[in-house]
């Protein structure tokens, strides 16, 4: 479906999961596209032109025509390319699906930030035990192999940042919120995720992200001082 | 398209504008439905059952299944009747449709609650420089007479809460963050919205909601000494 008309560009930096969600959904459909490396600290023009509300990436750009916000590129992504579809055709269910994507985006990142990056200790345990509950919800609905059933679908993709990035982060912070003992099958499910041969081919290298995020662990503790 | 089979029950309560939004979108799609009022200091047992992630209106059920999150019931609606749509049909239309809806629940209530519940007035004026911001950006958007062209779309039903919800909610607290001199444009499309026909007869009370906002105020006030 992609022809040589197509220009797609995908703003980004590697050490985001948010873009990650859209590297990989543009690879699942097979849309060719330039990614185009953002650094924040120096944000470029292309950047501040086309997510001017932001100034964050992810951001793709269509044919010249920007979209911000992961959920809602992917959602385009889904409606502009149809082959491999990652959204269910059943209304309920795209109901369902939606409904757990926004709920990582809105319960489980505000969660994982308190029991991270919250100083105070009474309010990271609090932070603790909202994801570890926010995660066992989350495992409950897991009722095939993925969030999507036989194929990876919008979920799966969104969760990327549980099945990937999260017990990196962990590690980095010496935290242990996401554990296979605790979540035997949202574990192996991130194990199927992390290994399905284009996920694979698409998630930046574990080492990078752990600098990445040790830095991050760094800042924290130095902003306690 | 809806027939005798359907059976379509909204779990709500009048003061919230989230609850409006579903109303709003069932009575432009001609949608006959039950609207079952709860209680949420005593929360009725198909609530807890229909909603056991967040426990919180609005909850649509069709036909015995349950949507919750107010914005991901509006796509469901779209899906489901397919008569008078509120999202636009063009891929890149609808994203911007979805990225402003997400504006207003991401950006436009933070702010607005940190510019009306922060006892600190630093804090608080802060949250007044980022609302007043959002609302230049999220002005700016209007091209026609409504976020949707000529009819109301998703964008102006999510928007309900800057329409018809703030001008309460600002002067039950006392302050001025939405006004017709700040915001021309917006305070236009606020009183076209609010008093088109199907959107008036849906809306509560402004009387029921300055009594419950009042109570709000009161309460916060209360929570400072």
């Amino acid at each position: 479906m992609a022809s040589n008309k197509e220009d797609v560009k995908l703003l980004g930096m590697v050490e985001s999961p948010f873009v990650s969600r859209v590297d990989i959904a543009l690879k699942l459909k097979g849309v060719e596209y330039k990614y185009e490396v953002e650094n924040l600290q120096n944000k470029s023009e292309f950047l501040l032109k086309y997510n001017p509300v932001y100034k964050k990436v992810p951001v793709l750009v269509h044919n010249g025509k920007p979209i911000s916000e992961s959920l809602v590129i992917l959602e385009y992504i889904d409606e502009t390319w149809k082959q491999n579809p990652i959204l269910p055709s059943d209304p309920y269910k795209r109901a369902l699906a939606r409904f757990w994507s926004k709920f990582i985006d809105d319960k489980i990142i505000n969660a994982a930030r308190k029991a991270l990056y919250t100083h105070d200790e009474k309010e990271r345990e609090k932070g603790v035990e909202e994801i570890e509950e926010a995660l066992h919800l989350f495992e409950n609905e897991l009722k095939g192999k993925f969030f999507g059933g036989d194929e990876i679908g919008i979920v799966d993709i969104t969760a990327v940042l549980i099945a990937y990035w999260l017990p990196i982060i962990q590690e980095a912070f010496g935290a242990k919120l996401f554990t296979s003992d605790k979540f035997p099958k949202l574990y192996n499910w991130s194990q199927d995720f992390n290994n399905h041969p284009i996920v694979k081919e698409t998630l930046p290298p574990r080492e990078t992200l752990m600098a990445y995020y040790k830095g991050h662990y760094e800042r924290h503790v130095a902003s306690n001082k």
